[in-house]
């Protein structure tokens, strides 16, 4: 997009100032190009904010890629103050509704989190693989979780800390595989998460599962054992969306990929 | 929102040309306002993107007004461009879901609309009541409702026209009560709906339901009747989550209210 506004900005030039024989044009013809700049900056913006909208709302299901004219808002997005200010919005919607419940001391009252995305955060990856303008490459992601270096998501952290705190316990809930069990564990202790109750990967009888199917079948399991699922976190549908659902489920942005 | 940036910007101009001795000062100010108009409107502009995200993701739920900071960012975006692409491309993504499926012609694969703000816009009402900043006032609404004049959102109407012209029945499933029932069929059919299979209203039976249950009550009762729901639309997540869920559901926006 950068590069599209840079053609039609630098093929304007020779328009504005040519057979200039008054002094007066060159400074009336900045305001064109600045007008015109804003315009074309303005209609990617409108498109990508309604695209995100669409993917954030589950209404495109299924992507793969984001579209290529968005590359650029998306990552502004993403390493600008928007990203940071969604997440810390969930976040806190998540502990006002977190508070609001009296234990009743039968450690029975559960949070679910999803790992990536949610908990830790994998952006220093997708930053060098066009933040969701690459199809999802499975052996190349795999080699950055197996690095154990995703950083925390620092709202999410505060969340997590918050829910322990208050007594509930916490599962997490993750498509990662059982062989990146030990990396895993080690990443998130690194981050700075401690004391889960359980850790769910994804076994091979998982394998040919969706993630709504596989995820749904594990909070089955979690009530028929009585717990109550009172909140789960998630960058996914498919980490809300399905049976068993918890009672309040929240979403946090991602623009980059979807998985089904 | 308005107010306050007017206010800010005139109690600048004072500062900005008191003590004056060089006009050279007063080419350089007006960009300093300018500067801090643009910080304070990106700021507004961030913080209610945000919550408006936070809101159609139904992370904010519950929720009874907007925020007063964003009364002006809700009203542009209804009244600009925003909802308008927002919408139409609900309507696409839906038509391109729809005509995925081979009908096997044995009248079971149905379509699910609501009404208020999916099919039909109260825009003209909420307008004039502040666009979500006002609380709900359910005898002025239903002032609105009973004059019948609630426009049809277009790209809806041309979603409706393509699910009926594919072969599936159209259930309407509304909030809206059955003493509404005749003035809300001559609303419709005015506003081009029509060769829908049924319009089910809130009985007084219902009255005590929230929209989630009555809803999902309403769903549960037509899959027991043999239905596939392939599709469901609504501007409310009352609409779309809760039991007997469809297939795919599509979220219309709606930044000015929420129901349960």
């Amino acid at each position: 997009m950068r590069i599209l506004v840079n053609l039609i900005l630098f093929s304007l030039i020779p328009l504005a100032f040519s057979n200039e024989n008054s002094s007066s044009y060159l400074i009336a013809r900045p305001l064109i190009f600045e007008t015109q700049l804003k315009n074309i900056n303005d209609n990617v913006n409108l498109h990508c904010t309604s695209w995100r909208f669409a993917a954030e709302t589950n209404n495109l299901a299924p992507w793969k890629t984001i579209p290529a004219e968005c590359a650029d808002y998306v990552k502004d997005y993403l390493m600008g103050e928007g990203y940071v200010v969604d997440v810390e919005r969930v976040s806190e919607e998540a502990k006002v509704y977190a508070s609001s419940f009296e234990s009743n001391g039968d450690g029975k009252d559960i949070w679910i989190f999803d790992i990536d995305e949610t908990l830790l955060s994998n952006l220093p990856y997708y930053m060098e693989h066009g933040c969701g303008l690459e199809v999802f490459d499975h052996s190349k992601f795999d080699m950055w979780v197996e690095k154990g270096i995703a950083p925390a998501i620092a709202p999410s952290l505060k969340l997590y800390q918050k829910v322990i705190h208050l007594g509930y316990k916490v599962i997490l809930l993750t498509g990662r595989r059982e062989n990146h069990r030990v990396i895993t564990v080690e990443n998130l202790r690194n981050a700075g998460f401690h004391n889960w109750d359980k850790l769910i990967l994804r076994s091979l009888d998982d394998r040919n599962k969706t993630a709504t199917m596989y995820k749904s079948e594990k909070r089955e399991e979690m009530v028929k054992e009585g717990y109550r699922i009172r909140g789960n976190s998630g960058d996914q549908w498919s980490d809300l969306l399905g049976s068993a659902m918890s009672e309040r489920s929240f979403k946090l942005p991602n623009p980059m990929y979807y998985i089904p």
